[in-house]
């Protein structure tokens, strides 16, 4: 009766995702299209849509950090602080703006446009982690791209809307348009369903109705 | 991952319908309550309560029927008209107020009042129906008594709300209630659930979230 949607879906009907009816329990959207019921979990949804806006705008010509409002100033382990210097360009390239403030101190003065909403320090935080543990040494054109599109799902992640986030109708609508209009949009990042249909006839059946 | 729930589930959170979140294709609500999702067939639920209201007052007393404000005239077979004569007292025991008014005419003067809002038109004649394919002859203590629960069955079902009709979150609400205060509120008289649960847990797992 429930449905996990392939990401080639390619039926007209099915590709929309309907109308949003509301929210259930901070996690999922409720939504209505011709073919029935729409269950979106808003979390992965989002973190798709990022994900894969983020590739798009690196493969456009790169991602140019925006300058933030208010530039954050973290304090860090030195050898963090260190990182931070020697991958300035690398950091650069995914659209992070970030300086030495000191022995122990960075700035954060830029992100990308789609993730000037989120929390940007905590996803600094998770970036310069992800560097930490990455390998050093040469890096050739492959892993180098691979290693930016690990990075950038994790900042498409970070940046996604938490459960509980009461969303409006407007703002849920926004987001199934998105969803529309994306790659893979069935499947997160890390490979999580985001919608799953019901069909009007499977809930007919369920509740005996025309019999 | 969908469930009907028995009628006579006891556990208080089962116990709640929930809050309505909107309605789908105009035949189900959706609502949220501390399980999960809940589906709510509103023809079947509605049926049940105002079967249920028709019985309660039967036994508090019987069905005084209610005036119209204005009293419906329907052209009807003569042979109709007779059987409107006939079984003038029972159609009073039922709530029912018809006079006749000429060789092949009835008028409908009062309805209980759980029916005021329906279409009172449709109703007297499909009751004229179930009367004119009776069986005929006496009928003694529990023969009248079921026969008169079938024609209320028959009278909540027609008087129910039906598919398309556009409900207000508020009326979604108060028919929530009302279930909720309603014996065997999870069948339709005709035995079709009324209502689904689907568990939050459930969903997570099919959309493999805290995995």
């Amino acid at each position: 009766m429930l449905e996990n949607m392939p990401d080639d879906v390619s039926a007209k009907l099915r590709d929309a995702v309907g109308q949003a009816i509301g929210q259930l329990h901070g996690i999922y959207i409720l939504a209505q299209n011709e073919v029935g019921l729409v269950l979106v979990d808003m979390h992965a949804a989002h973190e798709r849509i990022l994900y894969e806006r983020l590739k798009r705008r690196l493969d456009e010509g790169g991602l140019k950090p925006q300058p933030l409002l208010v530039p954050v100033t973290l304090r860090v382990g030195q050898e963090t602080a260190d990182l931070v210097e020697e991958q300035a360009v690398f950091l650069r390239a995914i659209g992070l703006d970030v300086v030495r403030r000191g022995p122990a101190e960075v700035g954060l003065v830029g992100v990308p446009a789609e993730l000037l909403d989120s929390d940007v320090e905590s996803l600094l935080r998770d970036v310069l982690g992800d560097l930490a543990v990455g390998e050093s040494g040469e890096a050739t054109g492959n892993r180098v791209r691979d290693r930016i599109e690990h990075i950038l799902g994790n900042m498409g992640c970070k940046a996604a809307i938490k459960a509980g986030r009461r969303l409006q109708l407007a703002e849920m609508n926004a987001l199934l348009r998105d969803m529309e209009g994306t790659p893979r949009a069935g499947h997160c990042n890390h490979g999580r369903p985001s919608w799953v249909q019901v069909d009007v006839a499977a809930l007919d059946r369920m509740f005996m109705r025309g019999q």
